[in-house]
């Protein structure tokens, strides 16, 4: 599982080994790019004592809207024909155990747990059948949104740009079988999302062709895919739990407002 | 005015001096940061001897929607109670004289003059009142659409995302009376645009205010204030030029299909 962290104020990269609670710490360039490669430098240190930041720093966060049926039967909205894509801005970005801020523009913010695909290299114009050699890995988002911004404005790009409005992390899981995987949302202990990737209306590989026909992906980039159902709210001081099976578990609070 | 240019495989900053059509070269950072202060090298060159790039590299574009009256006024539209926003990804900035490409997804493909604001330092809840303070500058853009799929899709992230689909430049202007600036757009000399920033809704302070309090800009985000009447469809092989007073004029050309 592939980590970020910080230690003696150094941004690092490491492998994070769950059943030793160890990280190895990586020097070098994680992506497939001209630069560095990453080199293990043998170096341990104990999990314990660094703070996981966000897995990667995507330019960008490209994002799919209605993309479980299971969630597009409870909303009775018709399954999209095409995926259907919208940004969130960098500066949204926050790691794990770190605070989403309750903005005073909303009065009802919403979690949406979501699968994230971390791109590895830049992809542009790729093929389904290729979409793999592009992906990084795996990883766990909120795609934090304040939804009466959303219904309001019909651009969602205001409610769901907010600093702070996508927690990522807390690993990136290189290999997982992204076709079937449990996805489930805790708030203060109790679920509230239930469902499986199996649920999706464009698989990954659809997803990553679609994008890079529009826009270059570059490394390090996330791809939101959707939320299944149970979206709702959180309140100030709510613990909001996102589980991704194979990957691990994203945990932020909510900040008072 | 300020430029961006490629010389000796490097990218440099530099002042473009109109008169003598040179360029005195900029080393160090040109925003406001913690960093290296911008030096004037004492070194001049010829304009004709580099080709310019885009004036700044934004991480994020954030566009405003239906932000002139007279714009509003022929589309029949209400004007909007707050400032629409919508991002465009970094991946989308060209610079002038680059090629526009004609996506094989649209058949309607439409040209945007818009006023762009580059921001100067990190601009969080910033007011109104301020809003200057933030600023380096002003440059020319051209909002590229996909109109049809901009209808289609509902959000108009992927009608507005291509690579390629946001023409920034050729310079930025630090001071402009940005309030009452002509703005035209020619395609293949025939003028297709042609108003006043004094037409806006909402004014650049209030949209750095509106902006800035929900997502942070970083130094070399632009804003994108919106487009006048006029906006139509571009062919391949057409030349787009927009000019705005003060600033200069941002020639693209579009690529064959």
């Amino acid at each position: 599982m592939i980590v970020r962290f910080e230690r003696n104020g150094k941004q690092k990269h490491g492998w994070f080994v769950q059943e030793e609670n160890k990280i190895r710490v990586i020097e070098g360039d994680i992506y497939k790019r001209e630069t560095a490669k990453p080199i293990m430098t043998g170096l341990e240190i104990e999990a314990d004592q660094v703070e996981l930041l966000t897995p990667c720093t995507p330019s960008k966060v490209v994002c799919i809207g209605v993309n479980y049926k299971d969630h597009a039967l409870e909303m009775g909205i018709e399954l999209p024909r095409e995926p259907l894509m919208f940004l969130k801005p960098s500066t949204s970005v926050i790691g794990p155990g770190q605070e989403i801020v309750y903005p005073s523009l909303t009065d009802n913010l919403h979690y949406e747990a979501e699968l994230a695909v971390v791109i590895k290299k830049e992809a542009r114009h790729v093929k389904a059948v290729d979409a793999d050699e592009y992906i990084l890995g795996f990883t766990c988002a909120n795609d934090v949104t304040a939804r009466d911004l959303q219904y309001g404005d019909g651009q969602w790009t205001r409610a769901k740009s907010f600093d702070t409005f996508c927690p990522l992390g807390p690993v990136i899981a290189p290999k997982v079988d992204y076709q079937n995987l449990r996805i489930t949302t805790t708030v203060n202990g109790e679920v509230r999302q239930d469902s499986n990737t199996n649920q999706m209306v464009f698989g990954i590989p659809q997803l990553v062709e679609a994008i890079s026909a529009v826009m270059t992906l570059l490394p390090g980039d996330v791809i939101l895919t959707g939320t299944p159902p149970g979206v709702g709210a959180l309140q100030p001081g709510d613990e909001v739990a996102i589980t991704i099976e194979g990957i691990g578990t994203l945990t932020n609070r909510v900040a008072a407002r």
